[in-house]
């Protein structure tokens, strides 16, 4: 049976169509005036999306470039960190700082839940002589469907010298973070999420602060070095050939940003999470984050007892054309994701939980028909 | 609110991505080997999804050109011509062949009814002079939701003469016709619908027997002249420039109709009919055609006492992104329409129940939330 494809995944996330045929031009000399010109509009419209006045800087790469970017712009060998991690990606930021020769202390919270401010604050009140030169907290963990609370985990560095560092990866244009007014140091973020491209552009924002440490930071770095890539932005151009159809997408994903609203894209993610967790709640499925410390980006589902969770992707990809994420790790056998990132809305919603519901069905799990889809509804009626 | 749009309407149909991709090309040269090598492809590929051996004439128009090429190219002024109607298209029938001086005979059906092959052969069989020398019959008629049984009235035709002509415009390629093997003359279809291209093309097929009738026809006649259109495409040509993009998508939209299969085709359309039907009836809408004449690509739906149909579509469009069609003429205030014709798959029918459900909600219909929904996917679980 023919189907057309629903991409319910955190990320990559569905390219709406004015991003495709923006990117769908010549190729032009990235050392031109055209080129010049889009990219420094490009670079403007990102510091209104990052809420930060000082430039943001692209490197073509995968997301974690940037983390890498991140962590070896600002420190030395041997300085010490402290990463606060609640799954898969606050591990990556702990490995990466790990391989560059920095001393990592973790602090680990349960996967499923957010990071608590007090033992944060906690942490870095012990730390009397101030060894710990930079904080890494993950904003959104993808692997848990988790959302940290950014505002209060760095008021809870208080005066610590740290430098505060945030993964907004999967957030940046979907989950509120005001950069500067939060007093973040250095945040990163990827193409292929809330900017709804397609992968290969990374992202990182830096304070002043981030800026005075860079100066002082001797961990090795070419590709990755931040004086760089802001050398080459102030003439309007990358460092390195960039890939110049991305950057065509990404000023007109920009201009869709820009137009429906920074606020108005928060609201329609948190009214998309709240959706499809009361559809999910509705089927007597059990969610693996509380409604407190929800994504608004992506839903972490345990699978009921006795189905393998691949069994209802593939279901759900085979018969009905629509794509969820698995579990990382030790969760693998345990939950599958379900994605509502970037260019999503509510439809996309209702399709999955109404799709989600046969799957349940022909998986011999008792589960009305429509009643995801109707608890689903009555969230969206409320709001029109 | 962030809206992804739903074309359920009979036609234009939603184009397929690889359909838009193919179009995307630089235009060639109509007259030079490329074009003319791709021409035979289609025309060969034409006849498969026709089922005929007859050339397949390709006119730049509308639908209702080719209906115009029909009447013009088989007939002469003061031809007495018999037009069965059930509806809008098969009234425009009688229209076209009286603007050119046929002597017209109508035989009207009521609207949301077929037409009855026992009322056709009794017509027929009192024709003692064989003064009739056409019947046309629509096929599908989108205004009512309704399909004819061309193999019936084919059959009712008996050993009369006259032409058979079938405006098979909404439902070629959706809707099984055996061009050939039911006796059908000369058929007529458009490519914005079954064929899920944009609109701009129309197509019409012609047996031995209608092409005599035009080699003996008189009605003026030089674009819609499908002798020149035979005699150019023997050449892998077309009379005049032909829209060089549709060709190119054309070209793909046959390959995906070949790859799929028409009879897969056929059975996912019925899919889709019965999908929609059986949600609408469990939210308690009164449909215009009976179960045993409905369309496969269509579906007329009467709206609640008191509820303008023009504001259930409103809503359908402005809240949740799908387009859904009028009625027309007389059945403008009572119902609307559902098209479910072309690159159309069943995740789309469940997205318009819910979202009709929600509309049906704050128009304060009593409705159930979820139930129509449910008896869709009811219906399609039992296909898996």
């Amino acid at each position: 049976m023919l189907k057309k494809p629903y991409l319910m995944i955190p990320g990559p996330t569905p390219v709406p169509d004015r991003v495709l045929q923006a990117m769908h031009r010549p190729v032009i000399n990235h050392r031109g005036p055209e080129y010049e010109a889009m990219f420094r509009d490009v670079c403007c419209k990102l510091q209104q999306v990052f809420k930060t006045k000082n430039e943001v800087l692209t490197f073509p790469a995968a997301g974690t470039g940037a983390m890498e970017a991140a962590v070896v712009n600002i420190l030395s060998p041997g300085d010490k960190v402290l990463v606060v991690s609640i799954g898969v990606f606050g591990d990556r930021f702990a490995e990466i700082a790990g391989r560059y020769g920095a001393k990592v202390e973790k602090l680990d919270f349960p996967w499923g839940e957010a990071a608590a401010p007090a033992v944060l604050a906690d942490r870095l009140n012990k730390d009397k002589h101030k060894e710990i030169k930079a904080v890494f907290i993950t904003h959104n963990e993808t692997s848990t469907g988790v959302t940290n609370d950014i505002k209060e985990l760095m008021a809870a560095c208080g005066d610590h010298p740290a430098l505060r560092v945030v993964d907004a990866v999967s957030s940046l244009g979907a989950i509120n973070l005001e950069t500067d007014a939060w007093g973040v140091d250095l945040v990163v973020t990827g193409a292929q999420k809330a900017l709804m491209l397609p992968p290969g552009l990374a992202f990182m924002a830096m304070s002043e602060r981030a800026w005075a440490a860079n100066k002082a930071s001797t961990m090795p770095r070419f590709y990755w070095d931040a004086q760089s890539v802001r050398k080459s932005l102030a003439k309007g151009q990358n460092p390195y050939t960039p890939p110049v159809s991305l950057i065509f997408g990404l000023q007109e994903s920009l201009n869709l940003l820009l137009e429906e609203g920074l606020e108005n894209i928060f609201a329609r993610h948190r009214l998309l999470a709240v959706m499809v967790r009361a559809g999910l709640k509705a089927l007597g499925l059990e969610l693996l984050a509380a409604d407190s410390v929800a994504s608004s980006v992506v839903t972490a589902v345990k699978a009921p007892p006795g189905i393998d969770p691949k069994q209802i992707r593939k279901i759900m990809r085979e018969r009905y054309g629509i794509t969820l994420a698995g579990g990382h790790k030790h969760l693998e056998k345990e939950i599958f994701r379900i994605g509502h990132l970037g260019y999503v809305v509510p439809t996309d919603i209702l399709v999955t939980l109404a799709a989600l519901e046969m799957t349940l069905a022909e998986l011999k799990f008792d589960v009305v028909l429509g009643s995801g889809v109707s608890a689903a509804q009555k969230i969206l009626l409320a709001e029109v």
